[in-house]
């Protein structure tokens, strides 16, 4: 068993990636205790707890770590990145901290300077259906953010095909359940204030959209995207709107994706009549993409589903270090 | 006090109607038992009930009522509103039954002959904030559906001021709580399938797309609607997504509103930097709208919140009975 | 108008309040900045704001303020009480600073010393049902926890048709809606924690239970009471299960509180055979009450349900209110 | 891979069974079609789908099932059993026909004869931590409710070692998600009758009672049971209040559990200020149990926590077929 470990193992994601690991064949997770994190005895008496360790250059090389999962806000992640790649580890960052592919990109979009400009030349972008060549021999892989997951699944391939018409723009309306949001206390994300309610938030100047602009091609003034947050705890649905070019009907968007995904396992098509929802995701890393095309007006829509937490966060950030370290690419997630 | 009765009081919208009436200073609501209705002594002890009368034209001659609320299904309303109209009952009905202008229009989208179209030509169509004149005076008025209702109030004004480029298409992701399925017992509506779940239907095909049509002005090629089921129990938010012309800030849509709904007393607007969500209307007849406009791209998107059971149904159709009654707009509804 | 303050209004308790006294027909609500209140422009454009005033003795003497609402934390209530009372205007207190009779009782179970023991001494206890003499007159109300509110309206008149057996115990399972924890963001009332999930605290060790003893005078070791979070908004029911004493049927234990409640605008009793539920009483001022009898093994089980938002708090608080300033007991709570 | 059927398989515990069993090293699990069941191809496209027989003995024979699970009402339990035991196959019910030890008692609790007297005499109880000696060799198993299995794990260690009080009387309130009220749909399971709601159903009267004495062996009198309906999916919490003799802190009552479930698997044992909660059992095979001693009382109260679908159902199911058919008893449900 490889030893990997985690840092920021109590957020919701990290929680998640620790609930995976623990059942992959090949990996021994361990919590790498940054900051405050440590300690917590668990509640129930004769648990076997799971080893921590410093999250240190030295505990990571003498614990013989070749691989850490940064499951940290970017700030962190582009201060700890570093420090593991030196001390030997490959990493897999689920921050926004290295998925754009220049420093002002990332400054316009996040507000900061970014600090570690080399890496984020170096950084491969984890989204394995689209760009699988090079996570294999990667140090450092950016594992894509929830939203734009969902949304290039479903818009490059029909962008590939040619049948989206972009001068009429492609409108993706995203709702996402709160623990998108993260595990850190707000009024935002209080029960009371998510329950029996429903509201929209970044509207039109989301943090993902430059993802979706660098993996699908689309200019930013042909994609409208706004977020919103169902009162739910976890999935993301993304209603994705378009003028259809070239089709005829709902199978021929739907022999598409049939084609470009014959050989993905994480990927499931929908027949005509059947949509996806968030249930059908829930706990999986599975995307499930579903079509309706309207001939008269040659409207279209597509819903892409996942689970933000697996296959927008953790799942595929597994799915990357099975690329990276050489398992079957589902090893512990089906 | 004036004597109005209400069929379907068992319903959502029939009972929110109920509650509404007992609160308004003019009229007695008087519930009509229809079919299976009827019987059921309040669980409470002491507590006084409303009266009952058999839902049939002598009982709603002698009983001096003019006005009759119909919270029943379309084919249940093409059945009791001539009934009720010979009694010398004014009528607002609810359902579906009465919204469209023509026989043709209703078969095409409710897959049912229309068996009342003498009615369907004379019914005026209750949206007061558009269609104000006719209301007064009309012997039966079709109530709007929830949707067309958030989507008109939303749409029409950015329309009449020529700000909205209709060739790029507009779009319309409409998400609707539970009740809105009204009261009937279905899998669909059951509590396990609906909680952590959300799901898309009627993509593209709603049956309530005509209307926004009808009142707005929009081609069915313009415009892209997609209904989707909230958790939760009541509320409409619907995102409209289009590309603005003539304009240069979120502000000058803005103004559009509030010059157009200046003396409406249930629409609000939201300052720049806020925007509608479900739990500031829920239980009010308020329509709130907010918007945001992307100088850059030129893309803007309106949030229109109501309450499905009252601004979406059962207030709207107090406000339209205030209207033929000769009472304030407001009465029974701050 | 008589102008009345509320201090708290941001809380869930104090904006209830404030909701509720907008409707009043007699007086004229006025917020009272403390601290960080305050600011916070309406997000709705022409919508008329209520007044603010600074939450100071001179701003309350001279904006002629003779009653005051504190929504704030016992230590807040501690320190603005005489502060109020100083400055002319009597109290109502929401929290639990002077429910107890004594300093010692306090510092038993609020941890802290009572820094107002003469204002303690003073305080009458706003339960009217039960202690409606002493309120008219009283210039510092102590308004109910939520809890005892509940229990002791279910428990009280059964102990004083004495057919509880003591002896055998009394056991109150009490669940809440999450706004009882306040609007304050912590991870225990964060969403992805509270939906799907259910879970208890203070386990025998709540500090309402004192105020539960005082009220319906039974003793400690008489009494079992556990506290447990509903994953939703708001609503208190608690489940009563005692062994009945000289009773021969369920209609038996009812006709106690039919006698008890004849003239109680606020509370309801079920008939046999039907239950109260949150719904029945969510944004209402009322208390449901039902029971069943089990003649063979002599057990019962009284269910109690209140609005933990109303008759828990700013309802019983304006309840109090109508007493001490003479407005009927029921003007805007019906 | 050993052929074991599932009749029921579309409904909440039936279908919760298909995906434990899809997850067995040792069986293949077959979906045996009764009535309306079958049809329904998967809206997934190339998804590979379970295999189908029809419910029939020949069926069951040929296709040489030696176990075959009921997830049906008692009624068709009592059909199918005979006849699936007459096909060569060993039997799991899921439903409450086989639970009880006489006709006469099943009668008096589900209000019907029961047709099969012989099976109900020879079944097994399948609560393996109290009954397991019976299970490996018996040809039909009745899989515990899930009330009582929470109830009976809590309850029976401490009457054991003779710690309750039962003369004080024992009180179960019992809160359970709405999946454990089965999948057809009916008014008290829709979303919007539920959502925001919590309500007490079958007060003292409950059919999961005399399977709470039959195995704790409390009296009638003993004891008293609420069964209440969360505004969640899955999950039984039961909090157990009773008089405890013989101990003088919570860790005493702690060690009587540890020592008598020191080699149980699915059952956890919560340190002294820890107690379970929903989250923690859900989709998993365990019951957690934690404990409150409050030594100046003597009362304790405990608490008791599974998924009502996997340790109360499904996952039970699947325990009491591994002791069966010789598998390691946590196979697939760790």
């Amino acid at each position: 068993m490889q030893p990997v470990g985690i840092v920021g193992y109590r957020g919701y994601s990290g929680a998640e990636l620790v609930k995976i690991l623990e059942h992959h064949s090949g990996v021994d997770p361990i919590l790498l205790d940054h900051r405050e994190d440590g300690g917590g005895a668990s509640p129930i008496r004769n648990h076997r707890p799971l080893r921590h360790l410093p999250c240190t250059a030295e505990a990571v090389r003498d614990g013989g770590l070749n691989l850490v999962f940064l499951a940290t806000p970017p700030e962190v992640s582009m201060e700890l990145a570093p420090a593991m790649l030196d001390a030997g580890a490959r990493v897999v960052d689920l921050s926004g901290a290295f998925r754009l592919r220049t420093p002002q990109n990332y400054q316009a979009w996040y507000k900061e300077p970014h600090t570690q400009p080399a890496l984020l030349a170096e950084a491969a972008y984890g989204l394995p259906e689209f760009c699988r060549e090079r996570i294999p021999s990667a140090r450092l892989v950016a594992n894509p953010g929830c939203y734009p997951t969902a949304a290039n699944l479903a818009i490059r391939p029909l962008l590939e095909a040619g049948v989206m018409d972009r001068a009429a723009g492609i409108v993706c309306d995203a709702k996402s359940g709160v623990s998108g949001a993260g595990r850190k206390p707000s009024l935002k994300t209080s029960f009371c204030e998510v329950t029996e309610n429903f509201s929209a938030y970044s509207i039109l100047t989301h943090r993902h959209v430059p993802e979706v602009l660098q993996i699908s091609g689309l200019e930013e003034g042909e994609f409208s995207f706004t977020a919103q947050l169902l009162p739910l705890d976890r999935g993301i649905l993304e209603t994705i709107y378009f003028r259809a070019t070239g089709v005829t009907e709902t199978e021929d968007l739907i022999h598409i994706y049939e084609k470009r995904y014959a050989n993905e396992p994480f990927i499931r098509i929908f027949n005509p009549g059947h949509m996806p929802d968030l249930r059908g995701v829930a706990r999986t890393n599975f995307c499930d993409l579903g079509v309706v095309f309207d001939a008269r007006t040659r409207r279209a829509v597509v819903i892409s589903a996942i689970d933000n937490l697996v296959k927008g966060a953790a799942g595929q950030a597994v799915q990357n270090m099975n690329l990276m370290l050489g398992y079957p690419e589902t090893e512990g997630l089906l």
